[in-house]
């Protein structure tokens, strides 16, 4: 994967990792340095308390590629995006998650999106022939470019930091302009001819910290889930009889996409966030239930919510409600 | 209660309890002699290879009173109608097992039921000008009735029995002739002036044996449950809400009455019985859901089938799916 | 079913029908006088400002020979018992009403239900060996009747009243108190001994009006309907999947009762009552989902609430939302 | 929206519009020449017996283009890609459709997906140090590409045609190679290097002819319906409510994709693809349903399948027991 890897940070890591649960950490993102992913893990090591990690972190250029170094060990988390208040799920992220076996999400970050048009210095908007961006941020500018340059050509790139480095560096990228975050203005040095140029001054994007395998983070009482599930077959009702496991037991979604298996024609998976930690009665039994009557359910972590807002659940959904439940069932049984 | 038992038994009791569970138990029935019902605990007392036991047990004059007497701990066991395949079930009985605590169905007998016309000798059925019967037997011979005896009034009795007996005792009842069990007619040496008079030739009681509080007869892989469900309140889709903690479970009911609160026209709670066994997962789990979810669930007992048939279980309902369905829930909260 | 009839009233029809509505209607009820299903019958008259029309009602010995006179049209409208809020639905009215074709219930009374013990003059409390009343009251005064006659024998009897009328007449019944409404003991000519007997001080029976075959009375905006439903089969979801047409359209059941169809133990229908009138959308596409899923549905009637209370209807469920939608579905078909 | 057409057409459409249904309308596609649209729109009018038509077809840079002219009335009919079968639903189409009024899906094309790998004359593999592509088509053939030049570094472009397009043209594309159609190789002059290098054999891609407003083609009895589905809210079981009016009708779903409104993270709209036509009454009753209970519904189109298979349809969800339970209905109204 080393081709996938665009800056060698193999000499960054922390000689001594027992200092620290994050300080002792590898990480990586889906890079260069200045994507939003970057910004991400930067907060994500802030609320640590270790904003320094993130000047050894690798950056990755894809993010199977990022996905592939913490499944094969060579670092420990690795921040990817997974989903567009604009523009939807990061297929990329939720297919690579369902193709490896034993990641685990164990954070979300998330990530208001602001764009710039940056370009090089001395260059105005009358001298921008094309623009070069991520496909997923072109469709969020549409609106100002269409107002402001009507003319100017869209140019596909890997990634919205990628158009800004290629256009800070020595060559001749086929484009005079960057659609990208403001901080990889900056990094690779353009100028910022119009800031917020988003057509949604809403747009948030949200990230995940994945790891290799093992236990869930400790629950903290406001808390997510995310599963892979695939039905048996594709029938009328299939897919209510799996989602009648989350409402049986007052389960909220908070995103469901569907990605085809690839298979065939028509046959889908369905990517699965829901509210609640494994550790927790209602969504244990959930899982089991899906576990029984899905074709495959893949459990791919549970982890605190970025907005540490907890779920409301009625007292008969509630953990108590569950362990008299199982009390009065054992007494039925013995007779006691 | 001793104002309800129609005959004094208690020097019946087996002197020595301990030589098989049947011989020592103290039987009771809700008679009197001669009512279809002693014929179910007879037929069940012969399934035990004890027949010789009848001739000791209670008859009760009520079926509360028979109840009221497991209850207490006078008699351990007492054979009760529940449910007639013409009349539906037996409100008396639903309603006693439901306002005592801690009774347990244990077994279920079922009883094809044929009706005689029976009369004191000498008399034809011309002379016939009232007929007495139990409530629950008369509108199953109105057919017959009507096109043999159309200007016979009807007299209402405590049991067929009753009627038989009170026709074969030396008192003039208001009434000239019995509808009752062949063997009530013999008991009380009356003859019989039309058997199989039932309209309904595929008629069948269905009588439950009512034990005090203890542990369920071990399953035999066909047995049954039987609960009595209480709803939080009455509205639309309250019922459907129970009665997905079945079909999500693919738990066939075999039985569902609704019985009135008694508190306000139009509160109900539904007497339920369905297949399977308080052991098995699938039940487990469907009763500690309607546990969480209904007002009240009251558990009267599972018992083996007395047709003996056994539930189709799919795969994903299984006890294997259960158990697989929490190993793999473990594995996902330790991470191993 | 003149043998039934218990009263002849033949000459009481008005020789002039045209007059008005209730007017040239020929009544009938569950008799004898006396009975709580007159009293239901002289509120409904009051309530259309003709009493003076009890006098000429038609008092049947039982529910199926008054459902029998409406069916055979030798009399308009019949009132019966239906449903007690302590014993539950009548099963002899249910029945009755689903083995005659073209019946329809127009109206439906309610009556509180107060018993009380009466006697022949000059019989006191200390003379009473037995009680008569009627199957379905004598549970309701069980507790009044221990606590101050604890020694007296129970003796069923057709009716309440019927047990007063046998009581207040020269014979000798085999008891010397009967368990009825006040009225019926004024009517024969009984004393008082104890009123308000009954256990549950709330105890309401309701009662409805039967006509024959024709078009429903006209929507009221609080109206119920009441039907009988089959399923096709005795399967594990079979009555879930009727009870989703109520609650897919958010209509609200005010009564299940379960009714053995009599072909085999455990094969039911179901008699329902809900909120609203047959010409209201949300029913009428109700009615017609069960038409399609059901193995029968069998339509008794839409008539006005007793209690005149209207339903609560989301917008979504309106007449409203249902006519846009038919005009959308309508421009989506044609393009205009 | 000229700057989005890559070539001026407009002189080709056709001066005489009356002399056939193909024959008078102006077609489009996502293009340029030599994608796979144009691929599916030849292979449509192949089947109207119009293949000439192609020539003058016009060819748009964007999907969003070329909804948009459709829009414009510019032209009549555009052929856009809407979903693959192993990337998944194709988001621009999906949104665009959304976002327009009044346009209509007329026909389906399903094409098989072949990928070759296209070079200048000369170019060797070893030659390659970069590929362009479009990125629905990367992932497609990653598996083969990793195998065999694992250097190879991925350039996105446009559309897999403009790849090819850019490599036959004079100037200089960061890129040596193209991942394209077979007909993009050959319509732009290159050497076939590689064939069938897609990773998944079977891979299909299927595509939608658009149209503005109208009635929708008459139903052939294998056809299918696309809708645009808004909850009112995201709470639990929400999405159940709208999936059971499908259900409840024994409907068959053949796509469901979730797509962000926007609005904030975590609100999804649900874009459907079902088995039957609007004018079906099955179809006609669930649209009508989701129209009542959902925030907004949005008609795309009834149309042909592209594989001719009829749905399998219960005699209780066919026309016949809906026309039925119609006239049912009518007569419990009129009393009839």
């Amino acid at each position: 994967m080393s081709d996938d890897r665009v800056e060698d940070t193999s000499a960054a890591r922390p000689a001594d990792e027992g200092r620290g649960a994050a300080e002792g950490v590898r990480y990586g993102y889906f890079g260069p340095r200045g994507t939003f992913t970057q910004m991400a893990l930067a907060s994500h090591l802030h609320s640590l308390g270790m904003p320094q990690l993130l000047d050894s972190a690798t950056a990755f250029a894809t993010v199977p590629a990022a996905l592939d170094a913490v499944a094969a060990g060579e670092v420990d988390e690795v921040m990817v995006p997974i989903e567009n208040s604009v523009e939807g799920g990061v297929s990329a992220t939720l297919d690579a998650l369902n193709a490896r076996d034993g990641l685990l999400i164990r954070a979300e970050v998330l990530v208001p999106i602001t764009f710039v048009l940056a370009v090089r210095a001395g260059t105005t908007l009358g001298d921008i022939e094309a623009v070069g961006s991520h496909s997923h941020a072109w469709p969020q500018v549409r609106g100002w470019m269409a107002a402001n340059a009507p003319a100017a050509q869209y140019i596909p790139t890997l990634s919205t930091a990628a158009a800004a480095a290629d256009l800070g560096a020595d060559g001749e990228p086929p484009y005079q302009a960057a659609v990208c975050a403001p901080g990889a203005a900056e990094t690779f040095g353009l100028t910022v001819l119009a800031s917020d140029i988003g057509d949604n001054a809403n747009a948030v994007t949200r990230f995940v910290l994945v790891s290799g395998p093992g236990a869930p983070p400790a629950p903290t009482g406001a808390d997510k889930t995310t599963i892979m599930l695939y039905q048996h077959s594709d029938h009328a009702g299939g897919l209510l009889a799996l989602l009648e496991q989350f409402a049986a037991r007052d389960i909220n979604m908070t995103r469901l996409e569907s990605r085809p298996t690839g298979a065939a024609m028509g046959q889908y998976g369905f990517s699965i966030d829901f509210e609640g930690h494994v550790s927790e009665e209602r969504v244990g039994e959930a899982l089991m239930g899906l576990h029984r009557v899905a074709a495959q359910v893949r459990f791919l972590g549970s982890y605190p919510r970025a907005d540490r807002r907890p779920p409301v659940i009625s007292a008969q959904h509630g953990d108590r409600a569950f362990s008299e439940a199982r009390s009065w069932l054992r007494s039925l049984r013995t007779g006691d």
